[in-house]
């Protein structure tokens, strides 16, 4: 335990010093605030659509990061490109599997990731047990039981499908919820606090994912996904702490971000289950 | 009018309680806006692009917001599909006709909704007017009077185009400006309060919209317009007083739309006029 | 430089009074902000996509905003009608080259817009070097030194560049850095101020190119791009004396460009260099 939390401060630390970029395709909606939240913790952000830049930028990034909120016709070839790119390069990517279930693209996009595979993935329970469906994997739901963007299913529920996930991956999973659940298929850790405000603003989930992409440029993808969980964590218990409103957490909580020390985040309350 | 309050009030309630999902196609400079807006109020939030995702979510969802702000290749599909969808469905839908008479896929696809009419249309005066006009129904101006995205008439010229609308679609029509008109072709109601703040803020009009979908999931059209605008009209006054600049009013907007009270919802100045 | 301060003073003022429109063509990660500054200052803002719309604004308006920082597929044909269309109408317009040798339709565009060359460019050391280069002007860079959006180069290795972009487009040329640099290929003025949380939050230089237009249409291209850039650093020393993060610095920078009086963008520090 000692060990992880000198990993994860020297994750909040490394990507403090060497400001690391970590290009997206991400979803229109929150796109804004993906970007702002990536600068808050120290990194760089390139947001990109169309199939030649994405190549560039993976090639030219240390890790990179997918949220299929909100699809595009072009995703179809852009998407096919960077499965080539990502499974060359084998940088460390990060998939967030948003509404999995909801159009044929998104579908068939997330099929061909199996290909490549994310060495993060990030989502709410649906999500996770959906994608772990979808994919064919052991603990995967049969259809899709997400509703837009809204988990219908509790963190616990997705633990087997999750591991699951880890397992085929070879990386790690984060599932978002009250206590979020992180694993690479050989420890469940679980990260305490957060905030009830997460759930009443736009964008808590998806920039989660762009910042675990910001850490996996320093850190293992285990490491890398606990850090960026536990800042989020620790953020949004600060933030709500000092606000009336999700007008006001939004604005507190990119402060908090940019305000956590090493120590605070790496000491954020965490439990880590080894599976046998 | 007690009746009415009574509606307003639960309106606000309902959503509330039963976090309901309106779907969006809208803009992408103020998607972010529109989604945290939704949310404040209790609702929650999906947008998409696509025709199947779009003909998906209208099947799963008990409203659907249209906002055509800014245009792209794939929605003379995805809106073509759309006008079926929602005409199939019923259910009923927000229409924000922003910048009516410029470009030929907008006005191609605004004409399309005429087919599958809108239970609530919002939009400033000149954008009612043409819109009005467009439709061909009485009232309506002849070309555009829009200059982009801001009004060039004021709220009291468009009554007679709104009212029109609204015995056309057997919906509400919703008039935004310094006082609100909401008309269902019966009655015309004016709503007070604001403020300046709102035309100094990019997105306003806009998430007005959507936040006329989400009360849409559980008030008849015109409840779910004057609900709407009653808590924009209350929360704008209560921001105002408390910001110095518009950057903290958009802050302290959403706070207040998430803090509003149903009876303080249902008490923000009203007037009803009965059309003979 | 008296005469200047006053130019400088005329142009907050004329923005204020006369709430021009500046449309644009920007990216999705911070369209939200760069209407929220347009905004802020006293102008208004649209934003489009698609070809014939970015004609009929272009037709409308007195200057406009191309920001190259996502691309989409459309844009091929949208860039093509502009570059006619500016040409033709030849109003003002504002160019940010945004991650310039990144992508071979940025590239193609970048290249197509030589032929109706801007009034103003606005970008970072890097940009405006790989610009110059790109364009074959003396004092350009062989190859891309851009990092994604991030500039690897300082600003004042870009002032060959930057006046000989200013003497081909006959216009102004902005180097946004710790210390901006605006020339017109006359005089070189230096402006002071700004914040270290410009580089914290995305869209400073997106948004500074946006407003850039909306002094342009009121302004000369050097005129309009030393008001710009004096008001951002003046908004960014004042907003940075009151927060504690970049969440509330974003927040307070567009109440101080909001506030800011004529007199203060004026008389925030410049230096002028005149070339011999």
């Amino acid at each position: 335990m000692e060990e992880l939390k000198k990993e994860i401060r020297k994750a909040v630390e490394d990507v403090r010093r060497t400001n690391p970029m970590a290009p997206s395709i991400t979803n229109t909606v929150t796109i804004n605030f993906v970007a702002n939240t990536q600068l808050a913790v120290g990194g760089s952000a390139a947001m990109i659509y169309l199939p030649d830049e994405a190549d560039a930028m993976a090639r030219m990034a240390k890790s990179f990061y997918i949220n299929v909120g909100t699809m595009f016709p072009i995703y179809e070839e852009t998407f096919s490109q960077l499965a080539k790119t990502l499974k060359e390069t084998s940088i460390p990517w990060v998939l967030d599997p948003v509404a999995v279930g909801i159009g044929q693209l998104r579908e068939a996009s997330l099929l061909k990731f199996k290909e490549a595979p994310p060495k993060i993935i990030r989502g709410n329970a649906s999500e996770i047990i959906a994608l772990c469906g979808l994919w064919g994997l052991e603990g995967g739901g049969e259809g899709s039981n997400v509703r837009g963007v809204d988990a219908q299913d509790q963190v616990e529920e997705a633990k087997e499908a999750a591991i699951s996930l880890a397992k085929f991956t070879g990386g790690a999973v984060a599932v978002s919820g009250p206590v979020d659940l992180v694993t690479d298929g050989k420890r469940v850790a679980r990260s305490y606090g957060g905030s009830h405000y997460l759930e009443k603003i736009t964008g808590a989930g998806c920039s989660l994912g762009g910042v675990c992409a910001v850490y996996a440029t320093c850190a293992s993808p285990f490491v890398a996904a606990l850090t960026a969980t536990a800042i989020y964590n620790l953020a949004g218990k600060r933030a709500e702490e000092r606000v009336e409103g999700p007008g006001s957490f939004q604005v507190e909580f990119i402060n908090a971000l940019y305000t956590a020390s090493p120590e605070d985040v790496s000491n954020n309350k965490l439990e880590v289950e080894v599976l046998l």
